[in-house]
């Protein structure tokens, strides 16, 4: 239960020898999501020990190279490894042609659906949703179209006091989800007894929001309110905020200030220049914001909770 | 002086964890050409500390992914580099597209030259000449359009025997050149100095071919005689010839087959399927027909003139 953050690649731009583009996969109640998938992801997913038969569902924020250039060879890969499962991918027009033109030239027409959602909208919009997940746009301001990804647990359901349940014989088995759901209970006689004797409290559903690129966007707070874990990009360090308007992106300043604002459980940040190899003059600038921030840890799968904690 | 050869990447069809798709680089007297660009590649150079903007010809044998699912991130990290410089690519009819679109999508038109020259011819073609070195295709037989490339350096100028030359004052500096390529020396008094006396042999020029991905194709060997250093793909030991076939790609024995037939000073075999996780079983294999086979080196930079020598 809850969610489960493994980073694949944080940095921006350019690859290095020792550094990756942006890739993250989120496991939510062992629903696999690939949130962007810059080169190189394939092998980062191979590192971190990720079955690629989980993944059914990729998320791409925009069209730049360092978010998108290792979709095609993902996509082939399962091909080549015999998926049959439908793959559904999720980014900003364009990227159909984008990947289908690739598969043509390449003579890798896939042998799985594969189902393109293109996004073109300004305002937030749920995308997705299932049993269990719900996923929401969060419009960017960046240099092309850019979409960030709030993904949130659906309510969970209360649990049951079954010592309380067990005095009245009249309750059955088949009764128990809709006291779950926060209904009383009412005996053939009529008599209520209220849910709240029979149940207690449901955890608290856990959400991530991922940030990645982005100028500074204070709306983004209130969108974002109370959101359990934030990816937020932090380009440069705020002595450079003049760069970062000029090429669209933030500084630790500003992302730290946005999960002040949000008021959220955690904060991680990512997408550095290489320009920076400490990084830790970047993490401390955010931190005199919002002391819960976090540097990406590259392959490590961590808690969302884990890292909520580690702010209380 | 010579060709130098960089492994970037051997294996076939899935990255891996610790596996990379097909590229190459030669150092041909300070002329670098990158040959096939599979996902990854820059990164790879990058390891390699070679410079990037040495990189002026890219040769890309065909579209398959694992031979060019790299490219458009490496033209996308010239141009955020700041190239100036033409860069050329050869590869198959449709490669241009291929990349272009690309390029569009990702709103990452280049700043410098992009030159594609596309091939679509069935016999060996000379397709690049400079001052110094010849470039021909090699027309393969694989499921898709796909050609090796031979390598060449031009002949090369004879030595001056200095002391000789002192003998005959009349000799100045500019007749050097005229001596070096060969021709006798004639004083003004009609008197006919024969080269030989003059200088010595001219060294070898060294060559290179480069045969992935590929069926076992017999007419190479008299295409490829007598080149310095043969690359042949290998991608199945030959117990698994049908395989080989079905797939269009050749065993150990038949690559080393067409190194014999060739007689060619070295061999080094690659694209090996992922199954075999000991190599030495196709080294062992191939040695048995031509004994100066070698499994590649990643990453190490390999005078061709030393694999030969080891053979001799």
């Amino acid at each position: 239960m809850g969610i489960k953050l493994t980073i694949l690649g944080y940095n921006s731009a350019i690859p290095t020898a020792f550094s990756h583009p942006t890739s993250q996969l989120l496991n939510i109640n062992e629903r696999y999501i690939l949130i962007d998938c810059g080169e190189g992801t394939q092998v980062q997913l191979r590192r971190a020990k990720i079955k690629f038969s989980k993944i059914n569902h990729i998320f791409i924020s925009h069209l730049h190279g360092d978010h998108v250039f290792g979709l095609v060879g993902l996509i082939s890969t399962f091909q080549l490894l015999g998926r049959k499962k439908e793959l559904q991918i999720f980014g900003p027009v364009g990227i159909e042609d984008f990947i289908m033109n690739q598969l043509r030239h390449t003579k890798a027409h896939c042998n799985y659906p594969l189902t393109f959602h293109e996004l073109d909208h300004q305002d937030p919009q749920l995308i997705y949703e299932d049993k269990k997940i719900l996923v929401y746009t969060i419009p960017l301001n960046h240099r092309i179209y850019c979409n960030g990804y709030l993904v949130k647990e659906k309510a969970k359901l209360r649990h049951l006091k079954i010592e309380e349940i067990e005095k009245y014989p009249e309750i059955q088995r088949t009764d128990y989800l809709s006291l779950k759901q926060g209904n009383d209970f009412i005996s053939s006689s009529g008599q209520v007894i209220p849910n709240a004797e029979l149940t207690s409290g449901a955890s608290q559903p856990e959400s991530y929001a991922f940030c990645s690129d982005t100028m500074y966007k204070p709306e983004l707070a209130e969108l974002l309110r109370d959101v359990s874990c934030m990816y937020h990009e932090a380009t440069f360090m705020h002595e450079s905020q003049d760069r970062a308007i000029a090429t669209g992106h933030s500084t630790a300043i500003e992302a730290a200030t946005i999960a002040r604002d949000a008021n959220a459980g955690s904060l991680i940040i990512g997408h550095f220049s290489n320009r920076y190899m400490d990084l830790n003059p970047l993490l401390e600038e955010a931190q005199s914001v919002f002391p819960n921030t976090h540097l990406p840890k590259m392959l490590l799968t961590l808690d969302i909770k884990d890292l909520v904690n580690a702010g209380v």
